[in-house]
Formats: C-alpha cells, sequence, structure tokens
C-alpha cells in the first residue's frame, strides 16, 4: 500500500509498505480523507514538537476517516462496508488515568503521528475497533475526518462548562478556534465572540454565526469585550491561538467567576500571568489537552446538523500531492487542507 | 386598575383594583401578556392543589410580561419604557437554600398565583426590580411571558445534566414537555424523542423537530425506545406528564448511568418504582421544582432564534374573556393559552 | 490448592483444584482472608440473586487479600511478596462505561463469586495486575479484604456528595451501613444518624462515632431526625438496608434539595415513592452499584488510620469451617465473618 | 463604647463611639474575640491594599466572635444571649454572583474592615441577623472568631474538590496555610504535605499531623514531592504562602489532570506560568477568594472535633495593648494574635 513517509524536514516521499493486518480486536480500515493539524505541519517544519522529535521516517496525520475492508476475529461491533472515523489515541486502559475515564491523560496513549507512533496519510490502516466510531449516511468520510480538531473543540466547550445563553469568547480563529465556536454554539452559548488578526478567518468567523468578530491588530480586545458585555465580561474564554499576548487577553475577557479554557499550545511556555487577577475574580483556569468520550457525540451533531465542519476546509489533495498541500497549510491564511484518497 | 379575580371554583371576576406603588426597590410594570399555565387552570377547576387553597378573592397568573411604567427611589438596572419579563418568585434572601444559589427552593418564596399571593391577571404588577428582565426588541413580550415555561425546561434540562449528543427522552408533549424538547435541543441533545397520548400535540412535537414521537395509546414505548437507541436507552429521560404510567415508564426508557428527571406534578404522589432498577443501573433520578437562575439565559435564546416558544401558543384572549379562556384550558389538546391586555 | 466450593444450596464442599497460572498481565496470589459478604450468604441460602442463578459448582467471596507469589511476564507494578487487596470485578476496558471511567457500569463486567465466575474462598487466585492494589506495612491483609465493602461504602458517600459539616443519615447497620458511616465521617459528615432494628449493631455504630442511634421498632423516625435536626432533616441519606419500610423513610429524613443514596439491595423491587415529595423539594435518588476508582483510598484511609474496619468483625474462621461460619453469618445479629487462610 | 481606630499607618487610637443601634433585621453583638488577620496587619503598614486605600479612620479587624446582646424587631432566629461569630462580608442579594450563590464574588459586598467599612476591633457590632451563627456550648468564641481563616481554608479546599485519599501540597504554613492543612484532613487527604521557609510554622504543621513538611530554603520541593508521590504528584496543591517562587512550584508539585488551588495573596500580580504544562497536563487552576456558604460547616467542625484552630494562636491581646499585639503580629514567625475583650 502507498504510504506517504516525512523522510526529513519538509520532505515528503511516497513510499511503499506493507498492508498491515488487522489483530484480533482491530479493523483494517481503508482511509478515505485524512485531514492536515497544525502539528503536522510543525513537525513537516520543525522536525520536532517540543520533546518530541521525529527520528527516522513517520507517517504523519491523525484526522482520519475510511471504509472498513476486514475484521478481526473478535470484531463484532462494527462490519466491512462501514465507514469510520478513527480516535486516533489509544491508551492502555490500565492506568488510574484510564480507569478514571479521562484516558486522554493516559501516560503510554499511542498517539498517530507523533514519533515513534505512524498516522494516516496511508492507504490502509489497522486500529482497534472499539476506537472507530460509524459514520451514518449523511456523515461524509471528510466530515468524519475532521471529528478529530471537533472532538478538540468539544472537550474544550465540556473543560469551560458552557452552558445555554452563556456568553464565549474564543481567541484565534484557525481550525480549532472556529470548532470552538460550533461546539459553544452547539451547547447552547448565545453570544460568540471571536478575535483573529487575519481578516478572512474572521470573515469565516462571521459567516459562522459569530456574534462579534474583532481584529486585534485594529481594535483594543478589553474595550471590545468589555463594549459588548456591557462590563460584565465573558462567561467562558476559550484560548485557541497560542499567541502570548492573546493568552494574556483572556484574563480582561472573562467575567468575575468565569473560566478560561486554554487549548491553543504556546509557543513559548512561560507567560506572566497576574495571579491576584485569577484570585479576586476567582477564576476557573483550565487546561484543555486533546480529548476523551467526544467521538459519539461529534457523530451526532454532524449527523443532526447541528455543526459543521464543512465551514474550515479550504482544499483537498490527493496523497501524491501531500508536499504542495502541506507548503499551502504553511500560509497564515489557510485553516485546513485535507488529504483525499481515491476510492 | 382592572384585574381577573377568582372568586370561586369556575369563576372569575374582572373587578377593579387600586393600582399598586412600586416600593424603592420596586418597579411598576404595565402588563402585555400572561400565559394561562396547568396551574392556574388547577386551582380554577378544584380551588386548590395540594396544600395550597384558594381561601379568598385570588388574582391567578404568573408567566407575565410588560412594560415599566414607574420605578422605585432605589431602582437603576432599569428604566421606564423597557420591556420585560417577571420572574415570579420572590425568596426571602436570607436562607441557606437562598445563599447556596438555590433560591427557588426558599420556604418563604412568594410566588405568584400562589394562595395567598396574587399573581399577574392584572393591568399592573409592583416587583422587585431583581426580578424583571429587560427583553431585547427581538424578543415579544408574549415570547417574554414564555420566559416562565421555558425556564421550567432549561432548569429540568440542567438538573438532566444534558450533554452534546445527547438522547433524551420526554414524556408528555404538553407546555412543559415541548420546552423541555426546546431546552434540550438548545444544550446539544441531538436526539429527542417524545410521548404523549394526543395526536395533535405529538405532531407538534414532530414539527419542532423531535426524532421520534410515540403515542403510547398506540406504540410500546420499552419497545419504542429500545430499538430507537439499539437496546441503551434515553441519557436523559425528562418526565413532564405526570401520568403515573409515563413515570413508571421513565425506568424502562432511561439507559444505565442515566439520569431521569421528574418535572411534571403527578395527580398521584405514590408511584411504584423500581428501586432495584435504580441501584443496579446506577440511575440518577431528579425532582426539578420550578427554576433559579434561567430568565437571562431564557431571554437571550428567545433573542438568538435557537429556541421558540411561539409552537407553543394556541389562542390568545382579551382579560375580559379569561373565563372562555379558561374553559378552552381545560380542553385535552390545548396546550397554551395567553391573555394580552391592550397598549 | 484447596477451594470452597457451593454445590447446592446450603452445601459447601472443600475441593481440590488446579493452580491457576497468573496469565502475562496478572499476577497469582495466595489468598490469605476474605470477608463474608451478604450476597455469599444469599446464594447460600438460595442459589441466586435475581437473575444471576448458580448452576454448577461456584467458589464463592469476593472480598479478598493475600500475598502475591508470582507474576505474568508483563508485571512490573507489584512484585513478587507484595501484600494486596483483589478489587473483584475485571471490565471489558472497551465499552462507553470503561471509557467515561464508570467501569462498574460495565455490562461485560466478570465480578469474583458472581456465577459464572468464580471467587476468593480459594488458596489462591490469579488476577490481572492493576486490579490489585499494594498493602502498606500497617495494614492487614483483614483489612485489605475489607477494602471491599468500604469501597461500597466510600462510593456510596461519593455518590451522595458528602460535604464537610454534612448530616448524614444512614438507615441499616449492618457492614455496609457502617462502612457508609466511616465513609461519611472521612469525608467530614459531622453529624451521622444510625438506625437498625437489631440493638447490638446500633451499640456498635455509637461505639464508632454515631451522633445519634434510632431503633426503628421503638422510635419514630421522622421524628427522630426532624428533633435531631430542627426540622431541617439531614443533608445526605444512605439507604443501607434495604428494607421496604426504610427506603420508604429516606424521603422523610432527608432535607430539601437533599440527596438520597439507594445502595441496600430491596428484598422487592417495588416500592411506592411520594414522586411529589422528590418534585417538591428537589430530590437527588442515586442509585449506587459496587464502585469504580475507590480502592487506592480504601488502602490511604485505613493506613492513615481515619477509617477502621475492624470493628465490623465478628468472627474468623478457616476454610474448613466455611460451613458453620456461612451458617452463623445468617444470624441477625452477625455483622461480618472472616474466612482466613494460613500463611 | 470603645473601639482601636487606625488613625494613621502604624498608628491606632482607641476611642470612644457610639454603641450602634441594630436595625431591624441586625443583631447587636458584644464582641468577645477578633483575630489579626494578615490584611490588618497590611492595612496598619501601608495604609492600602492594593487599590483599597484607608481614607479616614478605620476600624480594622474581620474575625470576630462575641454574644448578642439585643436583637432588631424582626429578628427571630437568634435571641439575646446567645454566642455567635460573624461572617464579616454582607452582600447586595439581588446581583447574579448572589442568585447563583456565589455571593462572596457581589461587586457590592461591604467587607469588615475593608475602607470604608469599619471592622470587629470594638465593644460592640450591629450586624444581619442571618450573617451570624450560633456557637454551640463546645465551641469557644476565640475559635468561633477563627471560624473566619478556617472558611478560607474549607473553601480553598472545595475550590481544589478535595477527595478521600488525597494527596494534598499546601505551599505556605502561615494561618491559611494550617487552616487549609486542617480542612483538607476533614474532607478525608490521607497525605498533606506542607512548605514553609520559617521552621517553627512548620513544626507546627508537623505537630498538626502534617504527613511532609518541607524547609524550601533547605530542600528542593520539586524533588521531595516528587519522592512523597513517587513521581505522580500531588491530586491537589493549595498555594497559601502568596510567595512568587512558590506560586511557580505549584506546577512541579501537581500530578497530571490534578487542580491547583491559588489563594496566598501575592505581592507581585504577574507571575511566569507554564502554560504549555497547564495544558499538557490538563490542570485546573483556581483562584479561591474568600468564601461562601461555609460557616455553619466551620462551627460544625469545631464543635465536632474535627478541626483544630487553637494551634496556630500565638497569643491574646487586650484592645488597650493592639499596638503591641499588631507589631508582634509583623514577625515573621507569628501565626496569629487574637484582640480578646472583657466580658
Amino acid at each position: 500500500m502507498q504510504t506517504a513517509v516525512l523522510t526529513d524536514v519538509e520532505e515528503f516521499e511516497v513510499r511503499e509498505r506493507a498492508r498491515p493486518e488487522p489483530a484480533a480486536e482491530e479493523v483494517l480500515v481503508a482511509i478515505r480523507d485524512v485531514g492536515i493539524c497544525g502539528s503536522d505541519v510543525h513537525y513537516y517544519e520543525h522536525g520536532r514538537i517540543g520533546d518530541y522529535v521525529v527520528e527516522g521516517p513517520l507517517v504523519l496525520g491523525h484526522e482520519s476517516a475510511g471504509e472498513v475492508v476486514a475484521t478481526g476475529e473478535d470484531v463484532d461491533s462494527v462490519s466491512v462496508g462501514a465507514r469510520v472515523t478513527l480516535e486516533p489515541g489509544i491508551p492502555c486502559r490500565q492506568c488510574a488515568h484510564c480507569k478514571r475515564g479521562e484516558y486522554h491523560l493516559c501516560e503510554e496513549v499511542e498517539f498517530m503521528a507523533t514519533p515513534p507512533h505512524d498516522g494516516a496519510f496511508a492507504e490502509y490502516v489497522a486500529w482497534p475497533a472499539d476506537f472507530v466510531y460509524e459514520l451514518p449516511e449523511s456523515v461524509s468520510t471528510r466530515e468524519g475526518a475532521l471529528c478529530e480538531p471537533l472532538s478538540v473543540g468539544i472537550h474544550a466547550c465540556r473543560r469551560g462548562d458552557v452552558d445555554v445563553g452563556d456568553t464565549v469568547f474564543v481567541t484565534g480563529a484557525g481550525p480549532i478556534g472556529l470548532l470552538v465556536m460550533e461546539a459553544a454554539r452547539a451547547m447552547g452559548a448565545t453570544d460568540v465572540l471571536v478575535t483573529d488578526v487575519v481578516e478572512s478567518k474572521l470573515d469565516r468567523a462571521e459567516a459562522r454565526g459569530a456574534d462579534l468578530t474583532i481584529d486585534v491588530t485594529q481594535t483594543d480586545l478589553a474595550t471590545a469585550v468589555d463594549e459588548y458585555t456591557d462590563g460584565v465580561g465573558a462567561d467562558v474564554v476559550v484560548e485557541a491561538s497560542g499567541a502570548k499576548p492573546s493568552i494574556k487577553s483572556t484574563l480582561d475577557g472573562v467575567r468575575r467567576g468565569g473560566t478560561v479554557v486554554l487549548v491553543g499550545l504556546a509557543d513559548e511556555a512561560e507567560v506572566p500571568i497576574d495571579v491576584l487577577d485569577v484570585i479576586d475574580n476567582e477564576l476557573d483556569v483550565h487546561g484543555s489537552f486533546r480529548y476523551a468520550n467526544t467521538y459519539d457525540a461529534a457523530v451526532d451533531l454532524l449527523a443532526d446538523g447541528t455543526v459543521d465542519v464543512e465551514g474550515i476546509v479550504d482544499f483537498e489533495s490527493s496523497l501524491d500531492d501531500i508536499d504542495a498541500a502541506f507548503r499551502r497549510s504553511m500560509e497564515p491564511d489557510t485553516v485546513k487542507g485535507v488529504i483525499t484518497m481515491e476510492d
């Protein structure tokens, strides 16, 4: 089968590899769509993310969906022919985190496209049957692939405990910011404010129903939020940009007793935080890391039409053109590219 | 000013009363719309609800909205001319319940149209400024009045902890059942199943997006829910009918580890419950009584267009025709009547 | 190795069986102490509990602790020589319940001494390494075995969300009731009220710090609770008797907005419940089934001396005398017997 | 009546003032004991705390208890002769915060000894009856006064969601740190680790049951916590020192998925926080500001003997010697002084 292998910084090679055999509790999935994530692009550009270093040829891609073409002998939850989305992290199922239901915090999780684990830019992937989720007819495999970033959005909003009638302020209108917005509206947020520095991204947020978009290169954010909320602040702020000034601004935008969710991976680890503000206003600041127990909801929200993920897609490309697709993904106004494989 | 006073069982009298003066922290509201609630009809028919007995002439009505025409000297949160909805229960603000934020459980609450407290079928009501909520232009006073039953729906769904992607099963398609459905969808429920015994009510549920409607006179409920959920059961069941067989059926419809919310006031207090089922399936059974901290969300959801309350209204009537309106409200296929007062 | 096998109603046979080999992820435990649970006694007397029917020879016992004598090849979390307690239910690790951290609700759980799964009245048990918990020196294997009923108590109190300063009312002073009391005090409950019909059990509750004991054959419970709480009611009621009148009485004892936890398995499934009371007082009624994520806490509480489990033990016996031990366990004033195996 | 008035920086004057009259819903309390809080000392030394500036003569003191000597006409919850503790912040009872039960976040709260509101270093204080709490015989007025800092500890532990069996790491062994430790143990924490830079404070923590005390001038904190928890980290870290390096260290001490509570008021507002750590380890960082709904629990915990507050008291002094008492309170090894007034 064909795979796109990252062989060096900014260098993909399409290689033949042996088609995997599904183990007893696995299914073999013919991959159809794989989203290009910011982390994929980061590995492509830099060969590493923090302590995770690409040390040998690596298959990237962890936002994937396809069709089941074979099943292991113990699998009865899904059948050949089913269209499925793949949840990319497989936890140990034995540690305290797994037992508490926070399996995304498992220290032994094997996550697609995180070295040394290969990802989904490949014709076939063998995957545990309980980490694939069947797509109903109304949900395309492209949408299925995007259940992954949507899951990040759902988890962030759950970490923020978004409630009906809430005002939610999202910093950053990239794929995560936009899908946080979708998830927040699905949970009943009635006012969503979105910031970015790229006009086209803000336009997309507005088209999808943002109540206020703020170009932080033009407008003072604190003033804008203050005005919109009559000086109260947002109930929940989700930081989805990873930009240092944006992280600091979350505290200016949140109401007393409100919640700040940090989900955008910062370039720099250390950011000066006004701890007196956290204490005096009794804020909740919640890190949000990947997700757990979101895929069923993600599929249902797409099937129901409550949430849109198509709006974040800029272009589709083939496995052979993956290099060009990654270059395009590096441009600042690209939100999401998808690699599509032939049926 | 004119008021409709319940003078005896099934007997209203439109009487002149002195227009109230707002106290320092009150506003005077010229009432525009008042919904007729099942409890109003019950007082009309029977002169009592349980221990609450109508002992003198009583003004009914607690689903109300209107226009502020005067404000007490200490009021600065709202101005003359504002269109507002009135939250009908005023708690003591001092007991442990009030301090914990569950002011609806305050034993000293004074609730409109619950003897001996007069309600809103009157031209004017003086009301504490912090229990009126301003309506934006896009929300009518009729919708404002219906923030009350909508609040019951929101509170019930909060008591059920409805989450995105949830399957919610609602028993009873009266005003509460229908607004529970609206609230559940606003919170991200993707599958809503509704039961009733009146075809026209089920049609209304379907028109508003119910995924499955079940006429329990025709179809076996347990089988229907089982089929729809592949034998799993609903994540949340909200009992909104008050009918004894329906209360029993909630346990058949809920999944293991799921939540049953009881909100429909039963005719009979004692219902045999399968406690082994509650234990073995580790169910949460939550009573839901009125609401607290819902009005801001209710107004926002209406302003946002996320929720519809107009769909439950069958007819409008004037204060002079209140008797006929109550008679019509006693018919089984009536969902909601509204008394409207001239501008 | 020797095992005590239930061969018929009220008939144990001590039989030789092959000593099990630990699988790769299992440890082999030489069992030292096994508590006799009410469910063991029920199988002994009746050959069944509800739908669970003893159809062949069955080893009972699921409250166990012992010493690790061999480890499977993949085990590194625990070593030979470690003294451990065994959590008796092994879930599938794959279903939605397991992933949500509520693995005790897994439909595929294999639970010791629940037909057809053998239990721990045996010299050796092979068990998954991640479901054994090491005991520090200060905790005996007898205490280790009683981590099981203590876990039931901890889980019930968590289901009741017991908070510091709470008044907790426990119905039934059997092993579960007494350990609910221990767990409640460990969570900061400052007033614990306990009922029973057997004087000696109430004495034991009092000796362990119950603030009020109520013999419900002598004293009107509602009056007693009312007096103690100045008419307010308990914050949390834990029903640990399974007796029908006791289940009904929980609603009389709980405060408005309080929580009732049902944990005692009822003889009869159907109990008439005053649903109007549940609604008007906005009660939470929570089933509590076994436990999840409690063993670490149970061991820590014993090591710390915060909780006592020795107080519930009436007698120790050997495997050879298991029949007599079960007969003694059937007497109404017995709380807990333990089968001890030689080193 | 006599009052101690702060007239200038480091200058108290004992002055006669008119004894207040209780309003209809107030009681008049003859004050017996008033604790000296760090904030009192800060006003004494600097004349301000942040934006709160002492602009005229101010009575300090907000940790108080005494005896009711008169009651307003509408008071029936408490009688003359009752010994009570006073909760020092009176909220507006009308805003969204008050209605949600988070009345400590009310923007209009009037808090004793926070300019311009006078405090309790006075022979008499008139106070709303619903913010005084009766002390049972077994609780002294000195303990009653210390319900205030104990409340800070309880609230911080609630914000940290401390559970049975938890390992709690407390930075700072001043009055708040020590009472956080008491509250954490009351909630079932089985391992409590405490840091400080003053040996005598650590000794006191150890005497009260700290499982590990760390002198951070001598020992590397991260290593110490790591060793104690086998590399896992504490479930909950409560930062009670306000020292910048200590705030940073909280992230080194907490486990993945754990909670950091910030309660110690920092000298400097801005502290560099490793946001990647917050995200990757999915931490909860919770500000904790004063308290709400804690006094009943505080009194109960003292009455029950679960919690000790006497252990934090270094000395008692009279109103006449308040100046010397404040000077002594400025010394680094003083934990708590109390001003006692004659009967």
